[in-house]
Protein backbone atom coordinates (compact mmCIF):
# COMPACT_ATOMS: atom_id res chain seq x y z
CA UNK A 1 0.00 0.00 0.00
CA UNK A 2 1.13 3.30 -0.64
CA UNK A 3 1.41 5.92 1.97
CA UNK A 4 2.44 9.86 1.81
CA UNK A 5 4.47 11.23 4.94
CA UNK A 6 4.78 14.52 5.50
CA UNK A 7 8.61 15.62 7.02
CA UNK A 8 9.38 18.77 8.28
CA UNK A 9 13.41 19.98 8.76
CA UNK A 10 14.31 23.01 10.70
CA UNK A 11 17.21 24.12 12.72
CA UNK A 12 17.62 22.81 15.82
CA UNK A 13 16.71 25.30 18.52
CA UNK A 14 20.24 27.70 19.97
CA UNK A 15 21.71 26.73 16.19
CA UNK A 16 22.63 29.79 14.18
CA UNK A 17 20.04 29.95 11.51
CA UNK A 18 21.55 31.79 9.05
CA UNK A 19 18.76 31.44 5.93
CA UNK A 20 15.97 32.72 8.74
CA UNK A 21 18.79 35.71 9.30
CA UNK A 22 19.35 36.18 5.95
CA UNK A 23 15.29 36.78 5.17
CA UNK A 24 14.91 38.96 8.09
CA UNK A 25 17.19 41.23 7.12
CA UNK A 26 15.57 41.64 3.63
CA UNK A 27 12.45 41.82 4.96
CA UNK A 28 13.77 44.72 7.19
CA UNK A 29 15.22 46.37 4.03
CA UNK A 30 12.18 45.51 2.12
CA UNK A 31 10.10 47.76 4.57
CA UNK A 32 8.42 45.06 6.86
CA UNK A 33 9.56 45.86 10.37
CA UNK A 34 6.60 44.51 12.23
CA UNK A 35 8.09 40.89 11.60
CA UNK A 36 10.71 39.73 14.94
CA UNK A 37 11.81 36.84 13.83
CA UNK A 38 12.20 34.18 11.36
CA UNK A 39 13.43 30.82 10.47
CA UNK A 40 13.34 28.45 7.68
CA UNK A 41 13.34 25.03 6.97
CA UNK A 42 12.48 22.49 4.82
CA UNK A 43 9.28 20.35 3.85
CA UNK A 44 9.27 17.08 2.26
CA UNK A 45 6.76 14.81 0.65
CA UNK A 46 7.54 11.10 0.30
CA UNK A 47 5.18 8.83 -1.23
CA UNK A 48 6.35 5.38 0.19
CA UNK A 49 5.19 1.96 -0.35
CA UNK A 50 4.68 -0.15 2.22
CA UNK A 51 3.44 -3.15 4.78
CA UNK A 52 1.52 -0.43 7.11
CA UNK A 53 1.76 2.57 8.19
CA UNK A 54 4.53 1.86 10.76
CA UNK A 55 6.68 0.57 8.65
CA UNK A 56 6.06 3.67 6.12
CA UNK A 57 6.92 6.05 9.06
CA UNK A 58 10.10 3.88 10.14
CA UNK A 59 11.47 4.21 6.03
CA UNK A 60 10.52 8.05 6.48
CA UNK A 61 12.36 8.11 9.75
CA UNK A 62 15.66 6.39 8.15
CA UNK A 63 15.43 8.60 5.21
CA UNK A 64 15.68 11.91 7.04
CA UNK A 65 18.47 10.41 9.67
CA UNK A 66 20.55 9.35 6.57
CA UNK A 67 20.08 11.26 3.51
CA UNK A 68 17.56 14.58 4.80
CA UNK A 69 18.65 15.67 8.20
CA UNK A 70 22.30 16.96 9.12
CA UNK A 71 21.03 15.85 12.94
CA UNK A 72 23.82 17.97 14.41
CA UNK A 73 22.33 21.29 13.82
CA UNK A 74 18.91 20.09 12.72
CA UNK A 75 15.82 18.41 14.22
CA UNK A 76 12.88 16.60 11.85
CA UNK A 77 9.45 15.77 12.52
CA UNK A 78 7.48 13.51 10.09
CA UNK A 79 3.50 12.53 9.78
CA UNK A 80 1.42 10.45 8.12
CA UNK A 81 -0.56 12.16 5.10
CA UNK A 82 0.13 15.62 3.46
CA UNK A 83 0.94 18.54 5.25
CA UNK A 84 -2.60 20.94 5.04
CA UNK A 85 -2.47 23.63 5.93
CA UNK B 1 0.09 41.30 19.81
CA UNK B 2 3.07 38.74 18.69
CA UNK B 3 1.80 36.33 15.99
CA UNK B 4 3.09 32.97 15.04
CA UNK B 5 2.07 32.10 10.79
CA UNK B 6 3.60 29.84 8.96
CA UNK B 7 4.17 29.09 5.59
CA UNK B 8 4.65 26.51 3.54
CA UNK B 9 5.99 27.04 -0.23
CA UNK B 10 6.04 24.22 -2.37
CA UNK B 11 6.05 23.75 -6.32
CA UNK B 12 2.87 24.28 -7.93
CA UNK B 13 1.33 20.82 -9.68
CA UNK B 14 2.71 20.00 -12.80
CA UNK B 15 6.23 22.09 -12.27
CA UNK B 16 9.30 20.30 -12.42
CA UNK B 17 10.44 19.43 -8.77
CA UNK B 18 14.09 19.27 -9.58
CA UNK B 19 14.91 18.81 -6.00
CA UNK B 20 12.30 16.05 -5.30
CA UNK B 21 13.57 14.26 -8.48
CA UNK B 22 17.63 14.72 -7.06
CA UNK B 23 16.39 13.22 -4.01
CA UNK B 24 14.52 10.83 -5.38
CA UNK B 25 17.57 9.80 -7.50
CA UNK B 26 19.39 9.49 -4.80
CA UNK B 27 17.18 7.57 -2.61
CA UNK B 28 17.27 4.92 -4.92
CA UNK B 29 20.82 4.85 -5.00
CA UNK B 30 21.10 4.01 -1.05
CA UNK B 31 18.58 1.45 -1.76
CA UNK B 32 15.24 3.20 -0.55
CA UNK B 33 13.44 1.10 -3.28
CA UNK B 34 10.29 1.89 -2.05
CA UNK B 35 9.88 5.37 -2.47
CA UNK B 36 7.70 6.20 -5.47
CA UNK B 37 7.76 9.71 -5.63
CA UNK B 38 9.44 13.30 -3.79
CA UNK B 39 8.39 16.64 -2.90
CA UNK B 40 10.85 19.45 -1.76
CA UNK B 41 9.43 22.19 -0.44
CA UNK B 42 10.54 25.43 2.27
CA UNK B 43 9.00 26.25 5.72
CA UNK B 44 9.24 29.27 7.11
CA UNK B 45 8.20 30.53 10.37
CA UNK B 46 7.12 34.01 11.03
CA UNK B 47 6.86 36.04 14.39
CA UNK B 48 4.93 38.94 13.41
CA UNK B 49 3.80 41.99 15.88
CA UNK B 50 0.39 43.11 14.69
CA UNK B 51 -3.10 44.60 16.10
CA UNK B 52 -4.85 41.53 15.17
CA UNK B 53 -4.61 37.59 13.74
CA UNK B 54 -6.17 38.78 10.13
CA UNK B 55 -3.56 41.62 9.50
CA UNK B 56 -0.81 39.28 10.60
CA UNK B 57 -1.75 36.71 8.18
CA UNK B 58 -2.54 39.61 5.50
CA UNK B 59 1.43 40.57 6.59
CA UNK B 60 2.56 37.37 5.84
CA UNK B 61 0.73 36.85 2.51
CA UNK B 62 2.46 40.01 1.62
CA UNK B 63 5.73 38.66 2.82
CA UNK B 64 4.85 35.47 0.76
CA UNK B 65 3.96 37.32 -2.71
CA UNK B 66 7.06 39.84 -2.43
CA UNK B 67 9.69 37.57 -1.40
CA UNK B 68 9.34 34.15 -0.21
CA UNK B 69 7.88 32.25 -3.00
CA UNK B 70 7.93 32.46 -6.95
CA UNK B 71 4.24 32.18 -7.76
CA UNK B 72 5.49 31.71 -11.50
CA UNK B 73 6.39 28.37 -10.88
CA UNK B 74 5.11 27.87 -6.97
CA UNK B 75 2.32 27.80 -4.36
CA UNK B 76 2.20 28.65 -0.91
CA UNK B 77 -0.12 27.98 1.91
CA UNK B 78 -0.34 30.06 5.72
CA UNK B 79 -1.30 28.95 8.83
CA UNK B 80 -1.66 30.73 12.10
CA UNK B 81 0.55 29.36 15.26
CA UNK B 82 3.77 26.89 14.48
CA UNK B 83 3.51 23.77 12.28
CA UNK B 84 3.43 20.84 14.86
CA UNK B 85 3.90 17.25 13.44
Amino acid sequence: MNYQISALIFPKRGVLDTQGRAVMGTLVEMGFRSVRDVSVGRFVRLSIEAEDQASALSTARRICQELLANELIEDFSLKEGDLSL
